[in-house]
């Protein structure tokens, strides 16, 4: 029987943890030399156990076994987000390597295997899920000419030549290999262990939808302007988030969420009437038809603000993520999987976060397996997960895919 | 008769313009070379008239009439703020000079004077009136130690320097030699414009409080934190501005006004939940009990908010300026002046912005005139007044002064 050897899935994430580390994190952004680092690793570990391995022109790594019988694609993403968490990415990929070892050991399962992949920046250092994105096809070469660091403000390519990847042909995977493609993650929230469960068993990963929203009032002195003739654009602003947490809890499902991460006002001098207001909105659900809904409700209170005035209110989309819906299939072995190591330990539940599974979705069956997170917290250095909680992923990870490679 | 020449006045005033000169108006921060030129203009300017003239170790200039009688002190600042008016500043400079010459020409004033001043940086470049406060005794050579330019982060003493300076001594008005202080001003409201008047006689210079108001909530994923459990710095920032807006109208006076200048969200990225936000918060008015209620007003919404959660609200005071009352004498005899040239051309009225008349108020009898701004606008290249308007005001100063010196 295919077996997880926790300690050693515990040994490979510390490993990992070394490359980068940050606090009881680790700073590891996309095609940073620490990044180049763990891709090394996940190399050498792949040829080690004799899966032939590429790093492709994307950084993108595939192991693939040699075998000839039903094969799965595992795996996640090695780079973090800026002095974040040394889970967020490694645990899928660490989790993948771990099936690919245990499934090889397994004589019940000769023939099969596991191929496992990192996807590179998954995190947006360059953009928006470019290394899955390439993995099925999607991602051109002009949108590598364009992809610029975020942070740095480095292009892509000048990161592609120094970590040595720049040339190299990309590859994309052949979908009809696989039973399907199987990522396991930290929840990132704190549904399981406010529940005191052990594995949630992603039913979709949920759709996004975001917005700029715009105010345009009139910039003028603070002291010598009276209030009845102000156009104050940074009070319209507040005034349309206010409105928004009026509005949303009464048409939202149980589990959407929205979020003003940013408001800028121009000109932000402390004795200037802002003239100018600028926020950026999102909301999430996994229902396409709900996503549908809110956006009319959003753009009905912005036309609402718009004609009440004083200020101008404009409202602009920028990227909208479909939601993407896991499959049954591989639904019910994580199900299975985790009921016969801990029963009653597991919920089927959303990803309110973006995955790579979504991507690999649009090519093949694809699931998710979370994973508690201590708090809730990611995205931090901070974000942690109790060792008997990955010892105990990993195990139920490396059962469902012994049940899907069986059949 | 002691005549403004209104074309010498406009002449003056679009010499000044060249200094710094951005599309219709100017870019002369303070102690910058433009500045610098205007100063030396000045200074001429003085010189020519038989004026002493000093330019002083903080960048002020100020000419005094060689005479045994009444004197008055005029006069405003030289700089202006980045990209910004043509008028604010120059104005009250060009008419105080404008009296001097008209004051030496009129026999009936023989042995009275105008001296004329420039005080630095008014804009607040580098501190709040650096220039007039050393005017009157009250900024020391440790303020001066710590001003760098907003701006750029240039040391106050490096710019003294560059600007030659650097080393001189600072003087200190003779308040006693003074029937008063005057200052024209444009009005950088809309109060004369819309009313169809022309010069405003200013009652009191408005005092203002200002505080930094701070939510502290917690950082996390915008995707995978339930709406339950978020504290949202930004909602709780927001959901402030709001309560404000409802509550002031119901306590401020006629002229009260308040303004959200700055708001910021920790860390502003889309996709992350607003762990911390920070806005700057300012109300102004001329009654000092009024600005006591208003400051009770405001800390009780901040205390309510802190109680009702879910994020941590704290409120912290800046700068608290104190109203400055305008002198009575000075008030009749701008109001004199302007009856005897456009009957009902003029209004009492409070200035909503700070000027160096306030400071001059700690120790002599000050006043102030306005002219129309046109649209109200001000610190915006765009800042205009009628030519028409700024002959009427030179006139109707001039007027007020010989007024004054006649006693």
């Amino acid at each position: 029987m295919a077996t997880a050897d926790g300690q050693r899935v515990l040994r490979d994430l510390r490993h990992l943890r070394t490359m980068g580390a940050y606090k009881t994190g680790v700073h590891r952004p996309a095609l940073s030399a620490e990044h180049v680092a763990s891709i090394n690793w996940l190399k050498g570990e792949l040829e080690a156990l004799g899966h032939r391995t590429t790093v492709d022109g994307i950084g993108n790594v595939l192991g693939e076994a040699p075998v000839n019988g039903r094969k799965l694609l595992g795996g996640s993403h090695l780079e973090s987000q800026n002095y974040a968490g040394w889970l967020d990415g490694p645990l899928g990929v660490v989790y993948a390597l771990e099936a690919a070892r245990a499934v090889k050991a397994d004589p019940a399962l000769a023939g099969c295997g596991v191929d496992v992949a990192a996807w590179c920046d998954e995190e947006g250092h360059f953009g928006h899920f470019v290394g899955s994105k390439s993995g099925i096809g999607k991602l051109s070469e002009a949108d590598i000419d364009a992809a610029v660091d975020r942070t740095s403000g480095t292009p892509m390519r000048e990161a592609l030549r120094a970590a040595g990847f720049e040339g190299r042909p990309r590859f994309t995977v052949d979908a009809k290999r696989y039973v399907g493609f199987l990522e396991a993650h930290i929840e990132q929230g704190d549904w399981l262990e406010a529940n005191k469960l052990k594995i949630g068993v992603v039913t979709a990963v949920v759709g996004s939808r975001n917005f700029v929203i715009s105010f345009e009032g009139t910039q003028n002195h603070a002291g010598t302007t009276r209030m009845a003739i102000r156009k104050d654009a940074g009070v319209a602003c507040a005034r349309l988030i206010v409105a928004i947490e009026q509005l949303f809890p009464t048409i939202c499902g149980p589990r959407t969420v929205w979020t003003t991460g940013r408001v800028t006002l121009h000109p932000g001098d402390p004795s200037i009437i802002p003239g100018r207001a600028e926020m950026l909105f999102q909301f999430r659900d996994t229902d396409a038809a709900l996503l549908d809904k809110l956006e009319d409700a959003l753009r009905n209170l912005v036309a609402e603000a718009d004609r009440a005035g004083p200020c101008r209110v404009t409202l602009e989309q920028q990227r909208k993520g479909m939601p993407a819906v896991m499959a049954d299939s591989l639904q019910s072995a994580i199900e299975a999987a985790a009921q016969a190591h801990l029963p009653g330990c597991h919920t089927r539940m959303p990803s309110g976060a973006g995955h790579d599974a979504q991507i690999l979705a649009e090519v093949m069956p694809a699931g998710m397996v979370f994973i508690p997170s201590i708090g809730g917290i990611s995205h931090h250095w901070s974000e942690n997960t109790a060792d008997e909680d990955i010892v105990l992923g990993a195990q139920v990870y490396v059962d469902a895919v012994a049940r899907l490679l069986k059949g």
